[in-house]
């Protein structure tokens, strides 16, 4: 356990208030409220150290950006990078997604990236999978009616998971990329562990998906 | 073309009528009755040399096997192959599957292998692969309800392709795999394309999708 080590993190979070949301269940219906543009919502689940919505929300400043990441020790760096990119458009929240409707009111979100989570090999866990059935209806529940997912993931399994879970569920696949990198996509932005496993040469997989009507 | 260099082959394939069928289009509806068992129906299309198609039937008596290929020079070999094997339960068909409703009655079909179809990497020849969606509107006017289709290729960007264009169609994708032979699958029957390129280290897709009722 990481967190134990950095007490000083607590106090570092809750310094850096103008970028972790401290409460941040009172803002669910109103998230765009807090930013100084009324304009689309994304959110990453499992932000790790930031690289991704730091650079995203750099590189498009029309919407506006909440990363999700419940490793303390972690989201460290992730607002470290936020403050470091001088934007208005990014927010942190220090909280284990559990029910992302108890945060999020229907409707209120337009994207939703899942990048390289967590595979959870073994299928006695494969309800702690973010493409489980239960979280896809956690995502239906927020998710504006033309909203997608989008998943970035080096783990061949999760992704051949998901692929299944989005389609049994219902949901429509809109992009399939079994090589993101081959693609050479300008926009891409890659995150941490993006960039540590395509310099090892392993394929990186990326789909988006939405909720068919 | 390699057909006017086989002249032979047009007799060979008429003397080998126990096999290949020689009036299909006359068969539709009523293809069980053709077969010694009236037993579930699998079609292939685009068999090449026949090698799955053999295996396959060999291995699953209680199943009867269509394989359709339109090259006259290569259907030869599939020949060849369902002789060796000594069954009942596979013919083979020289055509050109264009419109498979004209080949088989609705309800007819309980599952369809594309088995390392032409890729056409190339946008304006999308209508020629075989998940574009005319295609699929073929399928499903064949297929019984419960039935599926079974892709396997090499060619990436071809099963990129057509998970989405499943997925895009309403159908549900029941698997997904991106390194088959990772799974060493031992009812799995190898075709000729497969055996060249797992032989040279590439991963072999597949994936099962069936229509959602
Ligand atoms: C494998 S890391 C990937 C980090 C980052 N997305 C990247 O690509 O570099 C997964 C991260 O998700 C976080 N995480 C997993 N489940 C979570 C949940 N339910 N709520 C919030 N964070 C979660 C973990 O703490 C970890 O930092
Ligand atoms: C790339 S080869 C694969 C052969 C075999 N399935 C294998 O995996 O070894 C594709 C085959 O499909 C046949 N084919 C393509 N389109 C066809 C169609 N519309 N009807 C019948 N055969 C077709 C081609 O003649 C060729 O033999």
């Amino acid at each position: 356990m990481r967190l134990r080590h950095k007490p000083w993190a607590d106090d570092y979070l809750k310094e850096n208030d103008d970028i972790v949301v401290q409460n941040p269940f009172d803002q669910k219906g109103k998230w765009n409220s807090l930013f100084s543009e009324d304009q689309p919502l994304h959110i990453e689940i499992g932000t790790g150290k930031g690289q991704f919505i730091a650079g995203m929300a750099t590189q498009h400043r029309e919407i506006n950006f909440i990363g999700i990441e419940r490793a303390k020790s972690i989201i460290v760096s992730a607002v470290e990078k936020v403050k470091q990119a001088e934007i208005e458009n990014a927010r942190l929240l220090n909280e284990n997604a559990q029910d992302l409707r108890d945060l999020f009111a229907e409707n209120e979100v337009d994207k939703i990236y899942l990048n390289f989570s967590d595979p959870w090999p073994k299928t006695k866990h494969e309800k702690r999978r973010l493409t489980y059935h239960t979280f896809l209806q956690q995502y239906k529940g927020i998710l504006k009616p033309d909203g997608e997912i989008v998943l970035k993931t080096d783990n061949r399994k999760l992704f051949e998971y998901s692929l299944v879970s989005f389609s049994k569920f219902g949901m429509i696949l809109d992009e399939v990329l079994l090589d993101l990198h081959d693609y050479q996509d300008p926009e891409n932005v890659q995150t941490e562990y993006e960039e540590k496993f395509s310099g090892k040469g392993q394929p990186i997989y990326r789909c988006k998906a939405y909720f068919s009507s």
